[in-house]
């Protein structure tokens, strides 16, 4: 993602301006903000002592507290680490119009592990790509993203931890950390300019702000966010106005993945069957006792699992889950059904809802139906611009792929049914009384678009299977068939990676 | 709540009935209380080694996956530590139409206290009277409450606990523990008995099965369910026909609370301003100044505080909550906005989103509108059922209860206006462009209805202004007095308690 580089912008201390008009300006811009919808995320970084709390006060005495949220974000929990590493920050990214403020971030992690010498350069470069992927999403999605580094020098420093450490009431916020930062002061710089280098982009720069005066460094930090703010806003209402798909003054971020090969729905061979269909409650069972014993060893070994189901309506996606289902400890897998986004989820990126539902590490995650809806209904029935769902196939693999890197097995079962199969379904659910509640008017009117659907389909199976997430066709005219094809595909992949 | 307890039912084990079709009822009626939103909790306790996991596999292999989740709850860790000890289960509360199964739950976390000394008389009837709340208002709204005990005899479990040691695949299951309740079990099984005598309640049953034979436990437990989820879908279908309010079969379980007398809104002297306004400035910095300090010293002595703001439009909420958290360390704060609730909130218990924000301990949480919406805006504009509201205010008074036991400082303010100065605020909004956003078509709806508002705050204050949480009406016609008034009010109730 080198192409979208930049050096970091450093702001050299302002002149005596005075701070209130700022503020009143700062004040405007959150409620032009808020009125548009515009979500901003604040990252707050620096050397330890550069005052990065002191700052964030600064900051936020002219925002209406209503309209933002700070996270002082730690060294993570033993909870949050059973969990891929960016989860509790995407988890925390705002929703339209609000702020999000880091105070410590992503970088204050990676910056840790590089000077304890806890992270190799292959892990350092997966990280940088995955926060340049998060960072990326909100952009592209319309949010301002603004990354401040507080620098102090080493003798400031010094004197500053000197200061805290006098007080009483301040004692407890210096650490050994911050000594050993101040006694490998040029080491801790060196990570940190490294690391802006390689982490500023167009649509996410990093501001270094010389912070030895406070007054000033809060004078830096409003002059930044009302650059960024304007801009936001003024492009946000030229796009209303003109009403054009989004449109950002910056290459796209997104990595283009390599894609692996499948079939065309079209080629699918539904005729496929059991050879003898009286195996299949033996076949069943044997199944279901194997995949057992391997939940209890993917639990042991800590290895996550993200299975997502897509398909047809009444091409089984529920018998299938229940198969599986009913041979896994119900203590280490999580079923996510998928429906319409709720306003809370519309207000938040995509695929926010997603990575709030990631499984622990040793869990299983099942979605039934998934945050491919933004390529299949979304698409067809038109609720999202062209250019969003186009995207959508780089950031999905993206997606994917961080969960990949976390060591996650990633499966999608596409379960594959012909029309007439599915009028079969349909008529035989609005026949039987318990089967009544599964078949709705929305049933019909979406097999009324299979041929648009299909398209759609074709183009995200081609583009999205690969070879860490790959897509698996589940001929499914035939149920039993199409359950044991399921449950021997995550069989195999399981003992693929236990090996 | 002794009124409404009843003794533990006792399930005797079962001929050779079969499974098959009692399976087939249950995935039936999870279906109907699906179709008809009945949320449904099951906690599922036990002597160690009793088979808790069975049981719930036994019970899910007929539920559909997509509909319920299974909660494994260990003890607290660091970070839940720092919340009320319900709040973790308060968030894991079902959905309407899901069902939240509890392998170990509340009743666990109080049995370990007591088995382990670590639990006075005085807090062990708290903790009950603050489960039989959480049970009777999730009840109350509808939701079928299952408690299951599954008891196997000494014998039976050193038995069960030596195949589980002998076996390299189960052997992390088995805990000092579990050995040292095998040891003491006669104790054990005392704690738990009296524990349950205390907690069975006609709308949350416990229901005791013996438990040494795998087939007949699973038989027993689904003619729990099936009775349970029968008799809850009869009841709301009955309700859905006649459309009455929600009748239950038993003593509404809410605990009346004595409370505070308490000014009515006509009373209020709206003339109060500052002896010298010209001392607004130096007086707010002063305050903001101790609260700071204040604030650094509930974080040490980590007391949580929760402050609630309501009142009429434009009375000046905003700016009081400005000049709060302007002396506020943004990462010891949050501000929790309230609108109207998404659909996830309203398939909830409507104090679910409101338990979801509770702050840590040491941290201050600003509600900005609460949970009294539900006596408010939904009792005027005709949002809830009249049974529903009346019983809220018996409701909330429990939820800050169970805030104030934990330790909680509650304040709700009232920030008090006339019609003129309501008026005069909603032209000026009018006409100062930035202020635009504040004024929307419903302000001006809301204020047609000032005299059914006024009904509703008046009898709102008088039911729930209590001595752990009490109402302070704060005259708003002069925006610098009530500013100082809510500033002054949070010190002072910090001061006393840090006392």
């Amino acid at each position: 993602m080198a192409q979208s580089n930049e050096t970091p912008r450093v702001s050299e201390p302002m002149q005596q301006e005075k701070l209130g008009p700022l503020r009143v300006r700062m004040s405007v811009l959150q409620q032009r903000a808020r009125t548009l919808g515009i979500p901003a995320v604040v990252v707050v970084e620096g050397m330890s002592a550069a005052g990065k709390g002191d700052a964030i006060s600064g900051l936020i005495e002219s925002l209406d507290p209503r309209g933002f949220n700070v996270y002082a974000m730690r060294a993570p929990n033993e909870q949050e680490k059973r969990f891929p590493w960016l989860h509790r920050y995407h988890q925390r990214t705002p929703a339209k119009g609000r702020i999000a403020i880091f105070d410590g971030s992503w970088y204050d992690e990676m910056f840790a592990a590089q000077f304890n010498d806890d992270m190799g350069d292959a892990e350092r470069q997966i990280k940088r790509n995955q926060t340049c992927d998060m960072e990326g999403k909100l952009a592209t999605s319309g949010a301002v993203v603004i990354k401040l580094f507080l620098l102090i020098s080493q003798k400031e420093q010094k004197k500053r931890l000197k200061k805290l450490e006098g007080d009483k009431h301040t004692r407890w916020r210096v650490s050994k950390i911050d000594w050993l930062q101040n006694k490998h002061y040029e080491r801790a710089h060196d990570i940190y300019t490294e690391m802006m280098e390689h982490t500023s982009h167009p649509f996410a720069p990093w501001h270094v702000i010389l912070s030895e005066d406070r007054k000033s460094t809060i004078r830096s930090i409003y002059h930044i966010m009302i650059d960024a703010f304007e801009q936001a806003i003024t492009q946000k209402e030229a796009l209303a106005q003109s009403g054009a798909a989004p449109e950002y003054g910056f290459v796209p971020y997104v990595k283009p993945i390599q894609t692996a090969p499948i079939q065309l729905l079209g080629d699918v061979d539904l005729n496929k069957t059991l050879e003898d269909d009286t195996q299949y409650k033996p076949q069943l069972k044997q199944a279901q006792q194997r995949l057992k014993d391997l939940h209890n060893r993917i639990y042991q070994a800590k290895i996550p699992v993200v299975l997502g189901f897509e398909g047809w309506d009444a091409a089984g996606k529920g018998g299938s889950i229940l198969r599986l289902t009913q041979a896994l400890d119900p203590r280490g897998f999580q079923v996510n059904p998928t429906s319409a986004p709720d306003a809370t989820e519309l207000a938040h990126h995509y695929l926010w809802r997603f990575w709030n539902h990631v499984p622990k590490n040793g869990h299983i995650a099942i979605f039934d139906r998934t945050w491919y809806g933004r390529v299949m209904v979304e698409r067809v029935e038109k609720l999202t611009a062209e250019g969003d769902w186009r995207r959508a196939y780089d950031e999905i693999n993206q997606f994917e792929h961080n969960l990949a890197d976390w060591g996650a097995i990633v499966i999608k079962f596409w379960l594959q049914i012909d029309q007439e199969e599915q009028l079969r379904r349909f008529h035989d659910r609005q026949n039987t009384p318990e089967k009544q509640y599964k078949i709705t008017d929305e049933d019909w009117r979406n097999r009324e678009k299979w041929p648009l659907y299909e398209t759609a389909v074709n183009e995200m199976l081609q583009k999205t299977s690969t070879s860490f997430a790959p897509w698996v066709i589940v001929e499914s005219n035939n149920k039993h068939y199409g359950r044991l094809k399921v449950l021997n595909t995550v069989i195999d992949a399981i003992e693929a990676r236990l090996k």
